[in-house]
Order: C-alpha cells, then sequence, then structure tokens
C-alpha cells in the first residue's frame, strides 16, 4: 500500500471538539502532540460544537477536511461514551487520517475520502502512560495523532476492524416522492445546513433558477435554488448550495436558523412533484 | 520599488473575519493557506467581529496590524457584499499587504502606514479552481495572500486601481468647536473606543490631566483625562488614550458601555470651550 | 545551575489570559512576541478566564502547565492591578517559565513543579520602548517571553525577589475533622472543581468506591467517588477525580454547577468522620 505522501515540510494535525476554548483540555491535547511531534502545525477546526452533538461534528469535520493538503491528521473528540468500551479508532483514507472514538463522528468526512482501513487503538504504546477515564482526547487521541504525524504506520496501534459504527444522518433517503433529509449544521450567520447534496438534487434535475418546495417544522417553502445571497430580495428566504456541497436554506441578510426556528436534526424533505 | 524584506525566517499571514469560531470557515481558510504556502505562520487576529460590522472590523485590525513584523499578510473578511461585484482587492503599503473586499475594511490600517498601490484581484490562477459565490475568504482571499507570501508580486494579481473604497468613519471631524467623533469598537472589557486619536487631542491642546467635556448619547460627561485606571475612584468614568492611540471612555473595575448603553458607531463628540 | 534543556526545534510560548478572543490584544501580543522570536510556536491555553479572575486563571494554567515540555514559556495575564505598583515578574522553575503579574496567578502551577526563583522584571531593555499604563501583556509581559525564548537568562531582567504573592487557594485547610476547600473553576461541562488534590484524600483514606460526604451551598451531599461518570445513572451526581487531579463534583451526562448553583470561590467541605 502506497503511503501518503506529504508534499509540505511540517506534519499538520487538526483538532475538532465539544470542550469550548474557556477549559485548559484544548491546550493540554496540543501540549501532549507537541510533546511527541514537535514540528506538528496544529490548526484547530472547532471547538465548540454543541456538547455530545455527533451530528453537527460530524458535519463540521467533513467540511473542513476536504481542503486540508493529503496526509494530514484530523483528531475529534465528540464523545459522549469515554469511559466506557466504545472503541478508539484510527480511520486510513484515501487522502488522510482520522483520530477519534467508534461513534460515526469521523465517518462522514472519511466516506467522502474513500476507507481503505480502520484500527483499533489498543496497543498502549502509544497512549500516555497513565490513561484517565474522563479525557482520552488527551490521553489516546493526540498521543495515537502525533505518532501518525512522525509516520509510524496505522496498523502498528491495533488491530484491523470492520464492525465500525456508521452514522444513520449520512445519506438522504428517498420516499414516494420526497427526499427526506435531515438539518446536519446551523452555521453562525443562521444558515441551516441540510444533509442534501448538491448531486442529490442533481440526480432528481433540481438546478439552479428552479423553484424548490422544502417542508420544514410544518410549514412549506417555495424557495429559489439560487447562486448567489443577492438574488432574492433582503430577508425573503432561498435555497442555495452552500460552500460545503450541501442544500443551505438561508434568508439574504438575515437569520434563517431564527426565522424558521429550526434546530440541528430537524427535518428537512424536499417535495418532488409539488 | 524596493521589496518589504522580511527578516524572519517564516512569512506570517493573519486572519480577521466575522465567521465565529463554532463553524468549519477558519479552518478551511486555514487549509487553503497551507496547501499553497506550507510555511506559512498563521496567526488569527479575530474572528468574532460583529457580523457585517466593517467599522468595528476596521478598527480592530488597525489596532493589531502595527505590531506585525514587516512583510507581513493581513486577510481580512467582513464582507457583506459577498456574491455581488464589490471587487476583491490587495493593498501594499509601505510596511505590509492587506487582502480582503473593497469595502473600506482594510484601509484604516493600510492608510496608518501609507498606502503604496491597490491592485484589483482577478487573475484567476491565483484563485481555487472553483469560486464559490459564498465564500470568498476561502476560494480568493487565502489563495491570494498564500501566493503573496510566497513572494509572487502584488502586480500579478490584476490591475492597479485608484477609485478603492474609504471608510468614512476613519477621521473625527471639527464643527464650532466641537470634535465629532463615533464609536469604533466596545472591547470584552466595555471600554468604548472612539476614533478620536491621541493626536487629535494633543492638536486641540488636551493632555493628560485634562478635563474633557464629552457628550455620549445625549449625555454631557465631565472625565478626567488619565494615565492608568486607578487615577479614579472604582465605579467612577475616566477617559484614557488606550492602547491602540485612540480615546477611550472606560469606568475604574467597571463596565462603560454596558453603563453607558452605547453600541459600535454611536457618536462621541468632544466640546472645546465648554 | 544547569539550564533548561529543550528537546525540540522550536521554543514554545503559551498564553493564557481574560482578554477574549474579539479584541485585538491577544493578536498584539503574538505579534510583539513574533517581532522579537520569529522561530516560536505560540499556544493559547485560554483567552475566557473570567475577567480579574486570579484564582481561575490559575487553576487552568497549573492544569495545562505539566503536560507542555521542559523549556516551555508560559505567559498569562489576569492583572486587575495593571498601571499600579505590582510587579511584573518571571518565575522560573525546576522544568518552566512563568512571565506575569505578580498576584498569585503564577503561583499554583510553579507551586507544583518546584520554584527555583523569581525576578522583578524592571530591566526597560527587555521591554518595548514605549510602556502603556493599559496592557503590560503586550508591553512588558510578550517580549520577557520572547527574550526568554531565545535564550536570555532570566536573571538579566532584573533582580531576584522573595517577597513574591502567593495565593491563599492554593492549599485546603483541615479543621475538626472536615477537609476545608473551594471552587477553583467550573468547566464547559458543568464539572465544579475543587481545589483537593487526589493525593489529599488519599492522605485521609479516601479512594475510589469509597462514599463521601461533601458540603456545597449548604446541602450535604453523598457522593460515590467513582472512576468515570458511567459508575452511577444518568442525571445522577458523583465525585471524580478529574483530568488536572483535583476532586470534581459532576452529574453524570448533566451539568452539576447549573443543578447545585455554584460558583468559582465557593466552599467545598469534605466531612471525614460523618
Amino acid at each position: 500500500m502506497k503511503k501518503h505522501e506529504r508534499d509540505n515540510s511540517l506534519p499538520i494535525i487538526t483538532l475538532l471538539s465539544d470542550f469550548g476554548l474557556k477549559d485548559p483540555y484544548v491546550a493540554e491535547m496540543k501540549a501532549v502532540i507537541l510533546s511527541i511531534c514537535p514540528e506538528a502545525h496544529i490548526i484547530d477546526v472547532s471547538h465548540e460544537i454543541e456538547k455530545f452533538n455527533i451530528r453537527m461534528g460530524a458535519f463540521v469535520l467533513a467540511s473542513a477536511a476536504p481542503h486540508f493538503p493529503v496526509g494530514t491528521v484530523h483528531v475529534a473528540v465528540v464523545d459522549p461514551g469515554v469511559g466506557t468500551k466504545r472503541r478508539p479508532i484510527i480511520v486510513e483514507t484515501e487522502r488522510c487520517f482520522y483520530v477519534g472514538p467508534d461513534n460515526g463522528l469521523l465517518m462522514l468526512a472519511a466516506q467522502k475520502e474513500g476507507i481503505r482501513h480502520v484500527y483499533h487503538v489498543s496497543n498502549q504504546r502509544y497512549m500516555l502512560p497513565q490513561v484517565s477515564r474522563t479525557f482520552h482526547g488527551r490521553d489516546v487521541f493526540s498521543p495515537a495523532a502525533a505518532h501518525l504525524a512522525r509516520d509510524c504506520p496505522p496498523s502498528e496501534f491495533g488491530p484491523e476492524i470492520h464492525d465500525y459504527a456508521l452514522p444513520e444522518f449520512a445519506k438522504p433517503r428517498m420516499r414516494k416522492g420526497e427526499l427526506l433529509g435531515e438539518v446536519l449544521h446551523i452555521d453562525d450567520f443562521g444558515n441551516i445546513v441540510s444533509n442534501i447534496s448538491a448531486e442529490d438534487l442533481k440526480k432528481m434535475g433540481l438546478r439552479e433558477g428552479c423553484l424548490l418546495h422544502v417542508r420544514l417544522i410544518g410549514e412549506t417553502l417555495a424557495l429559489k435554488l439560487c447562486s448567489a445571497y443577492g438574488e432574492v430580495p433582503a430577508k425573503k428566504p432561498l435555497g442555495i448550495i452552500g460552500s460545503s456541497d450541501f442544500l443551505e436554506i438561508s434568508i439574504n441578510k438575515g437569520n434563517a436558523s431564527k426565522a424558521f426556528k429550526v434546530k440541528i436534526g430537524d427535518s428537512v424533505h424536499v417535495l418532488l412533484n409539488y
């Protein structure tokens, strides 16, 4: 198997978590990484994932990851099951490595790149000498990422597994002329990001310029599928393929999530023969 | 024209935006930068600018920029007009480069340093292959900054322009014995930062130790122009030249913006012959 | 005296403050550091310390610091006395350097590592040419840290002192069969972190599996001292030795600080012969 070839001088490790930035936890992870791999270039993806919201974490990771160079090591920790039997895993894809809990968090990003192998991190040689039961981000995932960044082969960390968790929110479903999706993320501007991809819409013959009929929180909205916010008047809703290639429901110069009172996990149905 | 000479080993790129830290957007910009310029040292100036508040973004950038080494590339994105005809620009100053939208955001900082040239970024060779209409921060500004950091000459990016936008909040005005300024920023401690500079006050003969008469939200305040917060009793208001060299209205061990219910853009008038 | 030997290529400087991330202040500190020491690897510990809360700052610093490599320079700024006569200091410990105000902030971390020397930073050669009276983080502490990272000996910065401030919250006290501690920190998950260490509990014969009787806000709680949150049912309180080696009071899948309405500085008493 060909090794990922990094074309840059410094290995890149990204971090994503629901830890927030107030506490020492993120810095502790960085300290552990730099102790093992002093040359690492550490980039924060987000630490403001809603507590325990695996769906939102998976979306944010899947949005950011494709832009990073080949060979990047992504660490993600949204981990309500820390201290229980859920496994720490490494996912090797066609482009990158992912390190985190086996709860679906890593898989939206990894599936987009193509999964090669998944390993159960169990070799204590690559963990901190004392593994706490409350903070695997620091004691298990960070050391694993740092060793990966130093070119330790992923198979060294433990046995390959095939029964890893896959997220149920990864793909929308078709049912009787409706495409059944859900809200993956609400961004800081209030844009409502669904799990319906540009490709899903294309398959159904829906292109920019079309009128979409979308059912959201019991309401049916007729939305123009725009290519820029400014195609509708200020304060009017629209559909748009966002920068992550998913259908977003937005309000030009306004906040769609506040206007429609939508939250992550709510359903987004596109009606096809309306 | 002499090139900016960097005296350090790593090129520095700074980032400022109104994106917040929850979403993947900032990480996507960093990923794009590192893909083009792996040796870049990326420093966040702030991503907590109020949404679409160009005035606040301009102030924060102008405060931070002078402290960075010669040759630094500053990227700033507060960009309500993304996807419309507003131009992406590069500003070359006597010290540094600025990359962002042509809406005045960059100019408070650039004017302080002396503007040499302004270029309209239009050469697609230095953009991502697919430019979205919602996220020029990632697709246009970040690649431009990374190429600048790799010593690509700014004139390569597009034609020089002279009709760039200048912010109307850049300078206070004199009128009938009043100096008419406005609130540029309210910091996290509640200090109210005006656009009246130390030099503006000096020209009018106002020095530390003077009593200032300031009209703010319909009230006229008599404030000592102090050199340290502790020169007035706790909970009392004062004037002070802040660390950005602008007049600030503060409360010793208190929160001035809450006490006076002031917001960014409100007027701050200094009465001269009171 | 043997110099701290750094085993990595880049010097590490960490930053902690109560500045928040909205304002230009943190970036200004980084700009000053990189101007003096371009090769510095700067890591944020936290900038979300509650304004002026020295106790919380001391805890967060003491939690993060032990994980950083030998020779790291830690800068911490929670500094209600800026501009008054409180001294700027450098603390040299058995592992690292600490730079900040002489108000106890640095000492919880420094005492854990063993204090070698404390110096009063007074040599203006290692400050910015203009020292403001409102922002020593930028004008005094950051340049000192950058010069330390470039291997300038700490005794160069000013005279050694012995009358430095020690925090009164550093250690819990024993009184009539009670261990009198207090709340050092409340983390983003709502965990209540006390200043009672794993060792304090061990000395009193309290181990994992024991029942603890804790008095908190007038209530006496019977808490199992657990080794993982999941040892009690969801929504039930527990005691646990957290990742910083202090006793924490938590609620499994819940928010203890909201449930008990506790704030930093409140007392936490462990009753020994209940």
